[in-house]
């Protein structure tokens, strides 16, 4: 295992301890290294949370700030955070007019995000994101994952929280943009969790993964390497299956790396993928492209498609300060 | 080798229209492929010109834009981009202020945008970016290399054009955040260049190169793999013994992924850096963090410091609106 590290038990706050000094313009350091939060708090505004198992990022820290995300809790590499955390974030960033919680479908995270729910002494709500439509159940799942659309969720949740929408409007307009939303992923490569020290599946020097979870779960079939056009083809029909989109529907796409794959590549799939949208008649108003939701430095990409409305694509277009999404301030 | 492409020669066309598609806000792109231009020009302003070999994205095209680059020629994969490239893109962005072309070190690069300077006809001139402390002359280079601190010349050279400064004012300026600024980087693996279609370089499973170029040309020595710190001292080390700074100077920090390194490890990189940093009495204004040059998908990282005057942090801290830097707007 070659990684910039200096020991498997301390990467995870040494990796926290540099970006909150990176960003602490943005972001503070909850103690013990429980939470992130966003420096400045406005009272009035619903707080919203989320987190998941480190390794991700960007995903979640990255996208503390203004216009998204209140806290994230961190867990270890590919661990749920536990329900203390997210108590202790809620208690650090919600300022009366409630919490939601927004949860990557794994069980592991489902659990502990409920328990905090339930125990939590404040108003709160849970949009739970499930995205991927590679596979119904899963390693770590019942019901299909959340992944790389987690992040047009927390966006366009983020950026309506911010106008001071109430709790109750918030967890719908969640509930309605993951319904909106489909992703589908696939691997070249493995990742290398640092504590367990190698890969963590093996795959051969001409297959790919296809329908690959982000912490490398099996998707829906091992097959031989293709052509990006194909590739795409199928990761784009697969989530315009699910979507059922009109012809004409506005949408964001999203090309995702998983954290190995040259952003030269990325940018072939973006074409690769409009070309497929585009014979659909599907428009595509909004493009993000980058490694966002990650799995270490495994090669491959996930490509998510969200139909918005006119107010939903408002929100999106909205100015947001994070360490790695930025625009209009 | 496993890519996400259809063929090695189409790789780079696929990408530019993927590129140009998803930034339709900010670029246009040049007929046949020779360049990447903003969308909107002012008269008056110096045109800002860079390019160099593809691979390493988002460096050049991905910093075209308002408060930057006004275009971008794209060599193929670590090979220079030509004259012709060059002299398409001056024609298409200069509107009478003339032109500041923004070159890296290295011998094709140099030869190539000296002949486009001779061969236009409009007023010129060259900014020779050379910040790669860790060799004197190297494989493609005759003196220091142009790694990373290419972006901060581009940012702030980029942001006092567009206050309308001239071009003698921006020649100036660049050779002097050039001469403030310096880096060095390691890699942990090899990249593959699609049209070669093995790996660059061999390196053992427990080996590093120390002061490897972003093409992955040797470095000062190939040692054993260590800890993030004490990887981070040498840099750092190495940086700051260049650029002799006194205690208190304010600097910009950058720590760059190569492109195959997770976020997770380039924050360990900060942490470890500010430790170096601390130590020696440097005052670290301002973060960037990312893979933002790098060499197609090696693992590894730079660190680069630029010593800044409030004038030149200014302009870093100016408005930009590229597809891969963006702040202010």
């Amino acid at each position: 295992m070659k990684k910039l590290i200096n020991h498997t038990d301390t990467v995870l706050a040494e990796s926290l301890d540099g970006f909150a000094a990176a960003h602490a313009d943005i972001v503070t350091l909850g103690a013990e290294y429980q939470f992130v939060r966003r420096r400045h708090t406005r009272p009035g505004k619903v707080a919203l949370i989320s987190g998941g198992g480190s390794g991700h990022e960007p995903l979640h820290t990255g996208f503390v700030g203004h216009g998204m995300l209140d806290a994230a809790c961190p867990g270890q590499v590919f661990t749920s955070p536990t329900p203390n955390q997210m108590l202790a974030a809620a208690e650090s960033v919600d300022t009366g007019a409630g919490v939601l919680f927004i949860v990557k479908n794994y069980s592991g995270d489902m659990m502990n995000f409920q328990m905090a729910a339930e125990m939590l002494d404040r108003d709160n709500a849970t949009v739970i994101v499930n995205d991927d439509v590679a596979v119904e159940n899963s390693t770590y799942t019942t019901g299909r994952r959340g992944v790389a659309g987690t992040l047009i969720v927390e966006k366009i949740v983020g950026a309506a929280a911010e106008r001071g929408e109430s709790l109750a409007a918030l967890k719908a307009l969640g509930d309605a943009v993951n319904k909106a939303t489909a992703s589908m992923g696939v691997a070249l490569t493995s990742c290398t969790v640092p504590a367990a020290g190698k890969p963590t599946f093996q795959i051969g020097p001409d297959e790919m993964e296809m329908g690959v979870g982000i912490h490398g779960e099996p998707g829906r079939r091992r097959v031989k390497m293709t052509g990006a056009d194909e590739i795409a083809a199928e990761l784009t029909g697969a989530v315009l299956k699910d979507l059922q989109l009109r012809p004409g529907q506005p949408v964001i796409l999203l090309v995702n790396g998983f954290g190995g794959t040259p952003t030269l590549e990325l940018y072939v799939m973006v074409h690769a993928a409009l070309k497929v949208l585009g014979a659909a008649g599907v428009k595509v108003v909004r493009h993000l492209t980058g490694s966002y939701v990650t799995s270490l430095e495994m090669a491959g990409c996930s490509i998510t498609v969200t139909a918005v409305d006119p107010a939903q694509l408002a929100l999106w277009d909205a100015p947001v300060h994070t360490a790695a999404l930025r625009w209009g301030m």
